[in-house]
């Protein structure tokens, strides 16, 4: 690893502001000003309008790939404008967030060990103007720059004890199978559920001497395998993925349009011999 | 603010290109030939396909977040291959725009001042061969990355006396109403009209003690709120948003499916009392 | 030209992972903690997805744009977590391709002159999990950032021989026409086709005097022109675009949707007098 400077720490952006409009190169644009020497990554802007699960899993599941003091700049927030507290987050583990107070941070700052959090309301640290629709530009991205050029935590906003968490219920049991459901659904069309690694091994672990299959809805049961080209074209397979969670998938296809399912589609993990 | 070096000064791109093909790609991979330490941002390269309004509108709400000498490169170009002159622009705010004089560059450069404007046709700062369909990158980011580099306007060619305008019309009065359109339908589904806060504020002034509703066509009547999150979820709203143009929005949808609305649909504001 | 120094060289990424989930962010953290320096440019990553025609075209197309010693780091791998190789590529002119070996570098890497190719194997140079369905992260992004540091393309793995071809097969002579077909539809609708530059002017030199015109299935004929402004909105036209292959567009519109058409539609170009 080369030494690192200040220079050497992204932050990262993800929203669910798409790519058609100017909303996230206006806040590039913040940053620009604020902290011209800053290099911004874009982790994705294509969350699912308003789905604060899919931002929260996508976060999740990137945040450890980054340099260890990266700012994540993250907006998805159906609550703009109301009584939501927007918060900046330090952690243990060096990673640092920035983005409104409804969940979307939980999962990836529990999981890097939360030390501080505060609410952004230090008016020097925000833009002069804040408006009521915008507060990636106005307050989430001048907050971000401003700690990346060194501003203590603390000086952007009183402490608070906790952060909201969100509520991603796992799988539950019943006799030889798992019922899970499905989560999200990404841009390949791929399903992905809410049984992670640790559900399966431990249904596998109580039924010793038999194979685990995948259903979704009343699908045709399919095998779990290691990898997508281990079948042939426009075949359905179930395989853990880049989330780390259950997904069905298609080779050289959409699983979603093929099996017509979408968000809260029943998956179940059955176990059967051989 | 810290100090600011030629490295801090962003080039920041606007195109109606998408993010299906490599046109940005090449694009940037000219900048970077000519003029390495350059920061590309993309403002945005979803502008809808030759849609000049929605690209001027764009850059109209954004230059004003980005760093003081910015280079606004944008290519929203349905004339390519004729005779409309490609140009570069340098204004009193500090901000310098080049692209196609067709109206895209009018809003933002008025607001910002223009000083001076050259036609862009210095051979020795455009590619060795131009090609007829794709000047973003044979011509404009040429230009751009010159200009970054330090070179002169008046190097890149000859000084024109003026740009072509774009004329967006404003609503009109009509006894206690407003009657406007719809100019451009965003990326959440959002309706965004030719009202600005002016002509809203001269509406409201006439009829004290009334209160501002909103229709689209023949829709009932929505108030005029000051934040998405003031809602309930589905329910219909008319607020003034990133555009600062009175726009129609769903919290968590589209207005625009919602009302099988689209650019050109009748916007009217009315007062009635309470 | 400036001087260079290693910071100049920028990655080139280019995939079909499209713009809605975390997978290109992840690959730019791994890029940022293995090689903060360096500076990343999307070309694109909106490559019909597993499509290798369309992604090996459009870096063909681009290369040549880009600072001599790019390294081109590119991911369109149906055969993620089979045994097809993961490589690298040195080449005469200079620029570096990482990614699988399945057709997709072979058009680019032919045209900078092939030097020599490595398997990527050393375990030194990939992340310590290598997961089965996500190389972009876990072997190309390690690969491309380290060979950008400075490490040998040699320690990355053994030599190998060749490359994976990919054949896109040039149009057929019959007569007075040529019978080519569709192989790539653009963001805008425009259909491009197999018939290169080359072999329209041997068929014009074959039948001095004639004009040549151009048909989808059974379309009316249409010129060849040399620019997209040179017709009227909505009128369908044939020229040479960013591929440098003979495509058919519509001016502010889409080919593909006024003429039905997609890839692998037959396109002829008949020559006839006047």
């Amino acid at each position: 690893m080369p030494s690192r400077t200040r220079a050497d720490i992204p932050i990262a952006v993800l929203t669910d502001f798409g790519y058609r409009d100017h909303y996230v190169g206006a806040m590039k644009g913040v940053i620009a000003t604020i902290a011209p020497a800053t290099r911004v990554i874009d982790l994705t802007h294509g969350v699912p309008p308003q789905s604060i699960v899919a931002g929260a899993l996508a976060l999740r599941e990137s945040w450890t790939y980054f340099p260890k003091r990266t700012i994540f700049l993250c907006v998805v927030d159906p609550g703009v404008g109301t009584d939501r507290a927007p918060i900046a987050i330090e952690t243990r583990a060096g990673a640092r967030f920035v983005g409104p107070d409804n969940g979307l941070l939980s999962l990836a700052a529990n999981a890097a060990g939360i030390k501080a959090i505060v609410k952004l309301t230090a008016r020097r640290y925000r833009l002069a103007d804040v408006s009521s629709t915008f507060h990636g530009r106005d307050v989430f991205a001048p907050a971000a720059a401003y700690l990346w050029r060194g501003v203590a935590l603390r000086s952007l906003g009183p402490r608070i004890g906790g952060i909201e968490q969100l509520d991603i219920d796992g799988p539950v049991r019943s006799g030889n199978r798992l019922k899970g459901r499905v989560i999200y659904v990404d841009g390949f069309g791929n399903l992905i559920s809410n049984v992670d690694r640790d559900a399966l091994a431990e249904l596998i672990a109580r039924f010793p001497g038999r194979s685990a299959w995948v259903r979704i809805g009343n699908s045709a049961p399919m095998r779990i395998i290691e990898a997508y080209g281990h079948t042939i074209k426009g075949a359905l397979l179930a395989t853990f993925g880049s989330f780390n969670l259950l997904e069905v998938a298609v080779r050289d296809g959409s699983a979603a349009q093929q099996l017509g399912a979408s968000v809260g589609a029943p998956l179940t993990v059955i176990t059967r011999p051989g």
